[in-house]
């Protein structure tokens, strides 16, 4: 006989378990261990009327995902009063009944469900505090520019040096005279590939290719072109329904940034030494060599690399700099997004003002921090709206790419991620296949433009927003960096326009279905690890927009009614589907 | 056979699972099912060399603490780099090994501990974020007076009708005359007991007895004295190292204050009408009753009572006036910590802001909320440094006194209080055995005063800080508010002299070893249901203090070495105890 696994229940108050949705609906989830509990209700109402309520009928959770180890329960309650006192009943499938709440698990009885201070608490419905996003995030497909590499418009600005357009596979250290000018000559291009989100790696004027290696963060880099000219372009991409998202470098600056050049020179008494975490005087490295561990380090800095040194972002001086350049480019360029560098290593403290910063100066800002790892405490609604979804992707990609991961630990990943944030955020999730620190999709794929396809399709139907990485539109391949950064294929004899017209009609049904496609609830109608089908639907009032992929080796063929809206691989015959391998077919039913 | 519950396993980074607890050392707790881990092992390093570490020998975690459904496991660990990637090991009592990081459960083997995207993270140890917290309070036994029944130093402003001093047992709406100059007055009394820090309940100008209904915080009720005598009296208590702390009730106004009685007036047109939450003007109430439920209110308040609208902290205008009020008695007066009523229903938002005036105001001040539940939410470092503790209190009281709960279960309650939160928390827990709010402890233990003495005792030995409330310590009784505020008694004839020794001792004792009943680890070294016997420790460095408890009904003699420090219904020959039921001794060993 099983036993109720009483130590798998879990559910925390104020967190991604119990949390505003909107100013009078709050979300609660709770976690059984998988398949052991076979109904939860909640038990709810005023914290100071817990008589009036307690032995009243309490309303069912719904189960709506599971991991490996844990199924996951909802609802959505509103409270009259906006205060909120509750706990669940757990019925087991072996028949135990439990009640948990904020002293843990009771027996279930009349006595347990009077105690006041074993409920959790909602204290009041605080809608100040409350996670709040901006709703054209959810409505965007973003498209990634690596400056450098995309386009150059303008070859008078050419660093010296400078190679000829796509002459050679990017060395760390080359050239190739990409510029904004070349961004603005080709917006033409992007607003038809349908894309509605610019997403620039770094700007301002920097040392490196790459510009993460700051020397000013107020001033575009000469290579690239001026404030005016990225004036222009924001103005451009408004004009065409074009978000525009800046990377902001606030983790370190460049070591030939003046700040930093002024601490070589003069030590701890240089005006700026504060600005860094200096561990001993004077500050000391090998020229094209990284430092080989932590007790090497003279002067903390990202990673190893004595280029660039860490920002000490608790000094109120370095914390008016960069929150004056926050607000420079929202406020003198208009920008929408900030995509923050190495996020995770900067204090929350200054995220803090740097968010409120950022509301103050532009209603419905987006801000989105690269973090790699889990990252609630980014996006409990006072720092960042969403996170670089690399661990939700990399989950799609460990199953159909790189065959590391079975299909049902895939499910559980992605499952397991829904569930690390709030509903908010799982919205707006940056949902990244590749990127300039990562091989391109196509490479990992190995060339197989069909598999390629049947994953972008699979992410483009997935909550979160899509960002496609320039030129994998094209066909462009590419290993890790600085592979990845190839420069952007511009005649169309080179251009594979068969994946380009894909990638457009794709784009195209995201942005059509943006609604049911960032809110729609996932439900995964048929996980089959036997033939590889995947069934993956997402539920928003009455849409229902289902996906089915398969993913085996033999042709799969499925029964499905509704709207078709898009294919690959696949024969019809009325309802019935037959999908080859990597093919897929999205059914679009409303009702 | 069993196998390992990964289900049960919990870890969360950024967390009271996961914290700096002093710039260089960071604290990691994981969690197990009851006896299921053998043994926990971490594996960590810098984020970004996980190679060069992760096959290394991991380092042991000890088992510190268990529930009755948890144990957890502990380590400190430090890092050069100040960046820190973990996970652990873990081997069931089923020889199972796993790995458990931030994707959750794997298998144990060289390919697992080889990704370093399945590793926990503290990105880097932020210094600006650690909780911090003021020393002193540790080292603090706090004494709660209710100002208007502990003496009455001034007649001359005695409100009308004030009835003569204890002349009889308090009804809601009596005065009795009770004032500051009658703590001035008393302060000999104070320092004799041994308590070095005061908590007033409110004293701001307010119409009740209990003045929770703020008419003007910037003032002292006339019925206690004015400004210039509280200052004389902080000045007093500051010279006899007695710590003043003041009750800010921000939650809530008092309706007759000038701000409510506008909005009564002018409804949607008072300047004040957004510094509430009014749901419908004009608002309505009927006099001397109740709202009954949330659907009658027309504004909101403080539970149903129509004299406590409350406060829209989200305002501007309300946060700017009540931060002026926060800073305006640190700046003035010098009180060295706010206490917070209801502090759970007022947005975090505003409280961080709190925070921060209250930081720069004053160094090392001392921010306590009211909350009943679970507080995490409010102790991350940058709103409160601890929450009336009654959850923990309410543990102990529930076995020792109200008999509702077993000896293991109030064992594993306090445990579990214990692991929700940072250890700097556990530090400076208030602990209060009865307050305004509740019966007085000597009413609940039907007023056996040995067994008063063995829980209070035992609470002073715990982690946290004790608060005496005003006349325990001479054998007041008391039911519930308003009967737990009756008038101090005076006369050393109606004093319990005896009980007032016994709890100056202890006072005595738990100020002389604050180092170890503060910092010092908790152990149970036994807990015996068969004859109620608890022997409890605190260790710190080489110093352990010693509580052995007989909770049962027949005497029980135990041998422990060290030097006797307090006991009571003990007798003693050599090393050996017999002690009484309700008897203790403490025994303190520093080696």
């Amino acid at each position: 006989m099983l036993f109720m696994n009483t130590a798998a229940i879990y559910h925390r108050p104020e967190s991604e378990f119990a949390y505003l949705y909107d100013s009078e609906t709050l979300h609660l989830r709770i976690r059984t261990a998988k398949g052991d509990v076979a109904r939860v209700h909640l038990v709810s109402g005023d914290p100071y009327l817990v008589d009036q309520w307690c032995h009243e009928t309490p309303q069912p959770l719904e189960k709506i995902l599971s991991t490996d180890l844990f199924d996951y329960w909802f609802i959505a309650v509103t409270a009259e009063s906006k205060r909120l006192a509750y706990g669940f009943t757990l019925e087991g499938e072996d028949g135990l009944m439990a009640f948990y709440g904020d002293h843990g698990i009771y027996p279930l009885n009349e006595k347990t469900l009077a105690m006041p201070n074993n409920y959790f608490r909602m204290p009041y419905f605080q809608e100040v505090d409350r996670f709040k996003a901006p709703a054209w995030v959810k409505e965007t497909v973003w498209y990634q520019i690596f400056p450098e590499r995309f386009a150059n418009g303008d070859p008078s600005n050419d660093p010296e040096g400078t190679l000829p357009w796509g002459s050679q596979d990017p060395d760390r250290q080359d050239f190739f005279g990409g510029d904004l000018k070349g961004v603005l000559d080709n917006l033409d291009y992007l607003e038809d590939l349908g894309i509605n989100g610019l997403y620039f790696c770094p700007i301002f004027e920097a040392g490196s290719n790459h510009k993460y290696d700051t020397i000013d963060y107020l001033k575009v880099d000469p290579a690239f072109g001026d404030g005016a000219l990225f004036k222009e372009l924001v103005e451009a991409c408004h004009e065409r329904g074009i978000k525009v998202m800046l990377d902001a470098v606030f983790n370190h600056i460049g070591d030939t940034s003046p700040q930093w050049q002024d601490v070589i020179e003069n030590g701890a008494d240089s005006p700026y030494a504060d600005w860094f975490y200096v561990r001993e005087f004077p500050v000391t490295y090998t020229e094209g060599k990284d430092f080989e561990n932590a007790e090497d380090l003279t002067y903390d800095v990202f990673a190893f690399t004595p280029h660039m040194p860490k920002l000490n972002t608790a000094n109120p001086e370095v914390q008016a700099h960069l929150l004056e350049i926050a607000k420079f480019w929202i406020g003198e360029y208009d920008i929408d997004a900030w995509r923050l560098d190495v996020a995770n290593e900067v204090d929350h403290a200054f995220w803090k003002k740097f968010r409120q910063v950022c509301d103050e100066t532009k209603e419905d800002f987006y801000i989105l921090g690269e973090i790699w790892h889990s990252s609630q405490n980014w996006l409990q609604g006072d720092e960042f709206h969403a996170v670089m979804n690399y661990a939700y992707t990399d989950a799609i990609l460990g199953y159909f790419v790189k065959e590391d991961l079975s299909l049902p630990k895939m499910v559980s990943e992605i499952n397991q991620q829904l569930m690390l944030y709030r509903d908010q955020t799982n919205q707006m999730q940056f949902n990244v296949l590749d990127s300039h620190d990562t091989a391109r999709l196509l490479t990992e794929t190995n060339e197989d433009k069909d598999l390629m396809k049947q994953v972008m399709a699979f992410t483009y139907i997935q909550p979160g927003v899509p960002c496609l990485y320039y030129g994998d539109e094209i066909g462009m391949t590419g290993a890790n960096d600085p592979d990845c950064r190839k420069c952007m294929v511009w005649e169309e004899e080179n251009q594979d326009l068969e994946l380009l017209a894909f990638t457009k009609s794709l784009i195209a049904l995201r942005r059509k279905e943006a609604a049911c496609l960032s809110e729609g609830r996932v439900y995964w109608h048929a996980v089959d690890q036997t033939n590889g089908l995947i069934w993956f639907e997402r539920h928003l009032d009455e849409q229902v927009i289902q996906g089915i992929f398969n993913t085996g080796e033999e042709t799969i063929t499925v029964e499905a009614a509704g709207e078709e809206c898009f294919n690959h691989l696949v024969t019809k015959e009325d309802q019935t589907y037959h999908i080859e391998p990597k093919g897929f077919v999205i059914i679009n039913n409303k009702s």
